[in-house]
C-alpha cells in the first residue's frame, strides 16, 4: 500500500524464500489495477502474527487473502479458520517430494473451512483468482479480466501464426 | 431456482453419479440462504452445453460456478476458460487411483486460467467457498458465515466437553 | 484425569471420528501406568481452543502432547508452534488418498517447529512414543517399557513356536 | 503443409514451450513420409480456436490429431470431445510433480471419449502411433513402419555387437 | 468371429480375471457394428502364443489390437513390438497399488514402440478408440461414432433436464 | 520340516497376520518338492531372534530365505545384513498406503546388501523365485520348474480355447 | 563429546554421505547447549555395531537417539527395537524417488516400536525435537527453547517489516 | 567372456544408455571373481533377440540373468517368461517419474513368473544378488561374499572412527 489506496488483497507468505512465486501474484494484480499488500507471516514461526493478520483482515478492508507456503503448508488453513474472507492457497514446491506435500496439506481441508487452492508454484493464477473474486462485485474489473483473457488468446494466436509460417526451425531461430 | 429468486451460484457436475457430493454444496448454500442452481454438463459428452453454460453464466446473474468432475476432470478448467467468474473445482474420487487423478487434473491449471480447487469429494467446502466469495460484497452473508463458524466451533466444544466428562467408553455409548 | 492424578500426556484429536485410533494411544498409556487426558480441539473449527490448549499445556503439567488429525492435518503443527513440549503427530487416514495427505501435512514441517510423526492410524505407537519420552526422566517407566518390549517379544515367540509345531493348517484352526 | 501435400496428422500443442517435444513427433512423421501440420491451440487460453480446430479437423483431411500439453492437460480431451478422429495425448512434464499431473489428466478420460495416451514427453512415440493408425489403410506406410522397426532392431544389434567386442571401457571410449 | 464376418479388432487379455473389463470393449464395438475377436494370451505365461498372436494379427485381417493386463502389464508392449498395427493398452487395476502399476507399465513405453493407453479399467474407451482408428478409413463408421457421440450428449441433456425439473430429492426418487 | 528332510528354504514372516500370503510361498514350494520351514520373527519385536535366525540359516542347511513384512518392512533387509544367503523380500500390503510403504522399504536397499523383492502380496512368486535359485544347482528342480511353466501355459491355452468357443456369456456361465 | 561433558543425544547416520543433514542436528543442539555425539552405524553394513549402539545407549547416559538414513531406511527402526529411549527418525533423500522411500520406511513402523519421524532432510528439526524431549525434565532447556522460538519469530517479524517497507524490488536488492 | 572362462551371469540392458548402471553390476561380479557377460537386448526393439537370449541362457551355462531397463521396463519379465533361471530386475530411472515407472513395471509381476527386483539404479546390488545366488552352490564364493561384507563393515567402522575423532569440520576437511 504505497500510495494511500487501500489494498483489497492481502498476500502472505510463510517464508521469504517464497517471494519469487508470491511476487507473481502481486504483479498480475498490479497489472489489473488491483491494490495488494505483501507480507510474511508464518503459521508456525509467528502464530500470533498469523492469527492477528487473519482476524484483522476484513476490518482493514481486505476482501481476499492469498497464502503461500511449502512443505506441511498450514498457513492458508490457519488463516481461513480465523476469517470468513475467501483464502487462496498457493502451494510452494519445497526441497523434497516435488510439491506434493505442499499441495495436499493445502487442498485437503476438512469440511467447514475451505481453502481455494491453485497449482503448485502457481503465483500468477493465485493473483488472477483473487481478481476474479473481486470482480464479482466490480464490473470494470470483470471487463479488465475479459480483456486480459483476450490478450492471452491473442498472444497464443500470434505464436500459432508465427509457428505455422516459420516452421519448427524458423520459430526457434526467432527466439521462441 | 424454485421460487423466483435468481440463483447466484451455478453448480455443475460432469455426471449424475457425482450428485451425492454436489448436493452437499447445494445444501450448505441453502442453509446460508444463498440461492443456487444445479445441473449436469459434461466437458466431454456435452462440450457445447458446457461452453454455453460458461458463456451465459455471468449474464444470467451467476457470480460463482462450482464444477465437479472425476478422473481426467476437465470441466472446471473448461468453464473457467470461457467466463471470468471465479470457478470452484470440486474433484470427485473415481473408481481407481483414489481421487489423485481428479485432484491433479483440476488444480494444476496453466498460468492464465485459475480454478479454485477444494478437497477431493469436498462438497460442503465447495459450497462454503462460494459463500465466502459472495460475502465479499454482502455483509449480511459474511455475518451468516461467521455465525456458521461459531456453530461449528460450538459443536466441537460440546463434543469435547462430553468426551472429557464421559470418557472413551461413555462417549461411544452415547452414540458418538 | 478421573482420579486426581495429574495427566502427563494430552491426547487431542481434530474430530470425534478420530476417536477409535486415539483411544489406542490412551489405552497403551493406561497399561503403562501413565495418566493421560483426552479431548477434541480442531485447528480449523476451534482455533482459539487449540491455541489455548497448547499455551496452557506445560503449565497444567503435561509433558507430551499427542495430536491426531486427517486430511490437511494441521493440528500437530499448530500446537507445536505454541508450546515447547514435544508434540507427537498421529496422521489419521481420511476418506480419500489413503492417508498420504494426512502423513505429509504432519511430517513435512518447516525448519524450526518439529512434529514427531508416527505411522498413519498408528495410535498405539503414538502412546508408546509418549511413554518413551516420559521415561527419559522416569526410570521406573523405562523399566515398564522394557517389560512391555519383552512381552511383545514373548508373544511373537509363542506364536512362532505354535506355528512351527502346528503347521499352517493347524495354526489357522487354532484361531490365529 | 509446405509443399501442397495435404497433411494427414494435426499436431497441436497447448504452449510453445512444448515445441521441443512436439517437434519429435513431426520429425518421425516426416521420416516416414507422412505429412503433418503443427500449430498451437490452448484448451484454456484459446478455447474457441481449440474447438474450431477439432470441429474442422476431419473436413480438412486430417485423419489423426496429436495433442500435447502439461499440468492439468485438457487439450487432448477437449479436442477428442469435438471430433471422432483418433486423438493421441502427449503428456508434457511441467515444472512440478514430474509429469504425473499431465499423464493422469490425459489418460483418465471418462467413458465415452477416449484419448490414446503415450509416455510423458514421448514425442517420437506419438508420431509413430499416428503412423500406425494411418497405416491401417495404407499398406506402403505399414511397410515403412516395418522397415523402421527393423532399423531400430539393427541399431540395437550393432550396439550389442560393439559392446560385446569392445567391453565396457572400449565402448565408452568409442563415444557411446 | 461367430458368423463368418472377419474380425477387425483383436481383444486380448492377460488373464480371464480381466474379462469383465475387456467385455466392455467387445460390447461397444458390437454396438457400433465392428466385428471383434476375444481371447486370452499372457505375455508371461504364454509368451509364444502372445508372440504368434502379434505376428499373425495383420495377416489375419486385424487392423487394431486391444491388450488388457494388470500389475507389471507387459502384454500391450510385447504385442506392439511384434506388429505394426496400432496396439491399445488397457491397464487393469490389480489387487494392490490401485492401478498405478498397470498404468505406468503400459504407458511409459520407450521411444520406438508406442502403446495407445486408455484409462485404468477403461474397457469402453478402449473399444471406442479402436473404432475411431478403424473409422479413419470407413466413413460409415465415422458416422456411427458421430451418432454415438450425439446419443451420449442426448442422454446427458435428458438427465440435466430431469435434474433441473425434479431437484435433488426428486431426481434420486426417480432412481438416478 | 515335518518328516526329517532338511528344509532348503526358510520362510519368515514379521507377524502372523502375514500368514495367508506366506502360506502361498510354502504351498508352491511343496508342489515343486522343495522342503521349506515356516516361522515368525519380527525385526522389531524380536530383534535377537531375527538376528539369530539369519546367522544360523546357512549353517542349518538353508539356501534361500523368504522374508515377508508390511509397513516399514525391515525384516528382509535385517536378515540380508547377517547372512550371505539370497534373501527374497515379500512386501505385504498393510492397512494404509496400499502396499507402497512395504514395497519401497524392502526394495530400496542401499548398495552392499541386496534384497530380491517380488510383488506386493506376491506369495506364490516368492516361492517360485526361491525354487529358481535352488534350481541353479539342481537340474531336476529346473525340470520341474519348466514343467510348471508348461502347466501354466496349458491352463491359459485351455481357458483361451474355452473363451473363443463359448464367447463371453458362455464363458461366464461356465463359472469362469 | 570433546570436553568431558557427557552427551545426551546420540546422532547416528547410516552413511557418511548423510553428514551434511545430520550436522544440522548437531549444530542446533550445540546452540541450545545440549551435548551430542555423532557417529556412523549402518543397519545393514554394520548390524552388530548398530545393535551394540542401541543396547548401550541408555547405559552410556544418552536420553535420545537421532537416526538418519536414506532409501530403505531401517536404521531408526532397528535402533528403536533395541532400546526404550525415544528414537528420532530423520529420512534422508536418496538419489531416486525424491525421499518418499526414506520417509515411508521410517514412519510406517508396526505397532509396538515407535519412531518419531521428522521431515525428509529435516536435520534442524530432528535436533530441536531431541531438545524438546530433553526439556521435559530440564526447565532451563525449555526456557532456551522458548527463547529460540522467540528468536525465530523475531527474525520473521524483521523480514516482514523489511518487505513491507522496501517492497518486492527493494527487498531483493537488499540480498534477501 | 574375455579369457575363455565361461560366464555364469548374463547382464542384459535394454539400451546402451543404461550402461553406467549395468557396469556396476559387472564390476562387483569381477571383484568377486565371477565371470559375467554384458550385452544389449531390448524387449521392444529386438524382441527376437531377447527371446533367443532367454531361451539359450541356461544351455550356454548361465545360471543367473540380470536385466536392466527403464520406463515401462518389460525386459526382466520377458526374459523370465522364457527361462527358469532366476532373473534379477534392475529398474533404471528414466527421464520422468523418477524411477517409479521402472520399479513398478519390474516388481509387480503376475503370479507364476517372478522377477527378483532390486533398487532403482541399484547396479551394485544386482551384481551382489547374482553372487549370493551362485554362492548357494559355491562355498568359496560364499566365503568371498562374507569377506566382502566384512570389508564393507570395516570401511564404515573406519569412517565412524575418523568422524568421532575429527568431528564434523575435521571430517569434511579430510575429504569425506
Amino acid at each position: 500500500m504505497k500510495d494511500g489506496k487501500k489494498p483489497l488483497v492481502g498476500i502472505v507468505m510463510g517464508s521469504d524464500s517464497d517471494l519469487p512465486v508470491m511476487a507473481e501474484a502481486a504483479r498480475i494484480l498490479g497489472e489489473l489495477g488491483v491494490e495488494s499488500e505483501l507480507t510474511i507471516a508464518s503459521a508456525h514461526r509467528t502464530p500470533e502474527r498469523a492469527a492477528e493478520y487473519a482476524r484483522s483482515a476484513a476490518g482493514r478492508g481486505l476482501e481476499v487473502v492469498i497464502a503461500g507456503a511449502g512443505g506441511a503448508a498450514h498457513l492458508a488453513g490457519v488463516l481461513a479458520s480465523l476469517t470468513v474472507l475467501p483464502v487462496i492457497g498457493l502451494p510452494i514446491r519445497s526441497k523434497t517430494l516435488d510439491g506434493l506435500d505442499s499441495l495436499l496439506s493445502m487442498v485437503q481441508m476438512p469440511a467447514g473451512i475451505p481453502v481455494a487452492t491453485v497449482a503448485v508454484d502457481g503465483g500468477r493464477n493465485a493473483g488472477l483468482l483473487a481478481a476474479r473474486i473481486l470482480a464479482t462485485s466490480r464490473p470494470e474489473l470483470a471487463a479488465r479480466l475479459a480483456a486480459y483473457a483476450r490478450r492471452l488468446e491473442d498472444e497464443v494466436l500470434a505464436k500459432a501464426r508465427r509457428l505455422e509460417e516459420a516452421g519448427i526451425e524458423g520459430y526457434k531461430g526467432a527466439g521462441a
